[in-house]
């Protein structure tokens, strides 16, 4: 099967009585899963590459060549003779479950009751989103997938690919992401859940039609951006800087304005539900759940698999892609690891991606294997650690 | 003028016509301050020290002896034979200014109209808790006040002392403290601030009386507390050890019921709007406004000063308190740093003070000349970079 280039698409399955059952047991049906693809699918099936979003994005990586005026999130990183070159590969890129952007999601018709799911949308994991995509992609004709490429919680459903579909997925590049959410992660994300939930306007989440807690998602977007950014980046970015005379109120120095405005941005465009959901689905996320160490946890996975770090991030630290490196080549598995030296924390694999695309295109042309010949990391004359 | 060890007193100046002014330009009046002593002042008025407290402390630093059952915030580091010892020094402790354990603030009357005063309470400063310390300090009959110390907010106390008066203040020991509150510290407040302010029972800030946005107080806390502690704290501490199973709507992890119950604790002894006025003077605060560097703006200092960092603290980070140890020393001040190697992050000053007790008993015994002779940081040996 091959396919033209093409903007979003979408693919529902597990019609009733078929229910997609979930991790946590439950069973959810019928599942859609909004998508997009870019370059076209080999006969063999097997140059198909999966990039997996991050929290609030969605499948729009980048734009469709003319005549598509929207960015996408990867512009720069993903088309044709981009680093991932949609002249060689055929890329799919989907929303997640749970989300808000055209998968299923707690926003989305319970068809048991005719109302939205709301809060009794079912708890779902990455596992869960990962699932999903292998459905879509089994749909779309891919035999093996080339690679799974993701930042942030897309990095953690890369990780996922690798555990949960070990002889189909080939490399795995997980970008800026842990191998388990740590508590710090968590808390931080308690706090964003908190914000949501006490604002009265959330209503137990039962605020379809309508926006819902604009307020708390304001403040858990606020605080999500300070964990995106690092604190060279606003000492750059903002310093001290006042746009107006400071009053007990807030909202004068450049840092706090720049922060209002990402929170009324994402206000517009994403469900509050949808947030609490995703951030739950980062939180459960843990390679080892119930096994004795993280060396056993990745002890199956097949793919090579290229760690990507960023120096300044503060909210997923480097030490934890080092910690999966190390965990990686103890158990055997092909593992590579690469630090983007950036002032821009977490962010970076966003606003930076052209620091990190020259090992991410050597990777994928080489299958990785190009990486283990050249004795890659750390290199000759680097002064990493060894792992 | 000798005094006897007390419990809490009040001293109230400023009574119409006489207006206290404040740094912005406006008057208050009457103002009372809240505070404790420990020891005796000796008849040339010269072996007083000033224990200035954080955002949420209070003038309670250390129990009264027999009878007193509370202990306070730095038990073990101030009283008889402590590291602050009270056979020895006159130790006074104030509430701030902007507070709501005594001190004049936002949920006192205003004389004018008979109500709280709430958001009409003028923007204070840093530097205005620290000259209602020196009204109370006159008041007591101090003649030269032998050592301020402090940590986190109370350590900008501290360095205004030393800034504002020179000719009086012979030691500074500032604790994990900033010259100037970054970009990302502000960013973290402002996000406290909006969870209060966007929360409904706020009210502009008239909910007294009552207890008022105790949603926006409790979530305000729980990022706060976040900031107080580290990674690796969270990691020790906690984990990802769940008491109950998960659910989307979050309290299942330990850190995030620890989180919960941290924010229920201050909402019962906290103002809100005390929070909001508390959390704006730190973020005022900027040794350097107006000033072209920091080295200029500390060169009238004549206070030799012990500066101490927490090696784990990432709200206040150590390269804050190097900066400012460099800039005292090419501004000509007799200045050292010392760490303290924790992994409690910022609350080390409060969980860990035997750490530094050491450290602080000997700068206040030498009068910090000790450690000059000693040639002390870095001490022979030491890796760290000197500065």
């Amino acid at each position: 099967m091959t396919r033209e280039v093409s903007a979003r698409e979408f693919y529902t399955f597990a019609h009733p009585p078929e229910r997609f059952a979930l991790e946590n047991g439950e069973g959810l049906g019928p599942v859609t899963v909004a998508y997009e693809t870019y370059g076209r699918l080999n006969k063999a099936g097997d140059n198909a590459i999966v990039i997996c979003h991050a929290l609030t994005g969605d499948s729009h990586v980048a734009s469709h060549g003319a005549g598509d005026t929207g960015e996408g999130w990867w512009e720069n990183f993903v088309g044709p003779g981009r680093p991932v070159d949609t002249q060689r590969y055929f890329v799919v890129c989907a929303n997640v479950l749970g989300g808000c952007q055209g998968a299923t999601g707690p926003s989305s018709t319970n068809p048991a009751t005719g109302l939205p799911y709301a809060m009794t949308f079912p708890t779902v994991t990455v596992r869960d989103m990962v699932r999903v995509q292998k459905r879509l992609l089994d749909h779309l004709g891919v035999k093996r997938l080339l690679a799974a490429i993701g930042g942030s919680m897309g990095g953690m459903q890369v990780l996922e690919w690798a555990r949960s579909y070990p002889d189909f997925l080939e490399m795995a590049i997980p970008i800026a992401s842990p191998a388990r959410h740590s508590p710090q992660a968590i808390a931080l994300g308690e706090v964003g859940r908190q914000a949501i939930m006490r604002d009265p306007k959330w209503r137990n989440g039962n605020y379809y039609p309508g926006k819902g807690p604009t307020d708390g998602l304001a403040v858990a977007r606020m605080l999500g951006m300070i964990t995106y950014e690092s604190e060279a980046a606003m000492l750059t970015k903002f310093g001290r800087r006042m746009d107006v005379e400071p009053t007990v109120f807030g909202g004068s120095f450049q840092v706090e304005r720049y922060l209002a405005y990402q929170g009324e941005k994402l206000v517009k465009r994403f469900d509050a539900n949808s947030y609490l959901y995703l951030l739950r689905a980062m939180d459960l996320f843990d390679l080892t759940e119930g096994l004795f160490s993280l060396v056993e946890a990745v002890r199956t996975i097949k793919a090579r698999v290229l760690v990507v770090g960023i120096s300044s991030d503060i909210l997923y630290p480097t030490w934890q892609q080092k910690e999966l490196v190390e965990a990686l080549r103890k158990a055997g598995v092909v593992a590579f690891y690469r630090e983007v030296d950036s002032i821009y924390g977490h962010d970076a694999f966003l606003v930076e991606p052209e620091k990190m695309a020259p090992w991410i295109a050597d990777f994928l042309g080489g299958y990785g294997k190009n990486f283990l010949a050249a004795g890659i990391w750390p290199a000759a004359g680097e002064k990493k650690e060894v792992i």
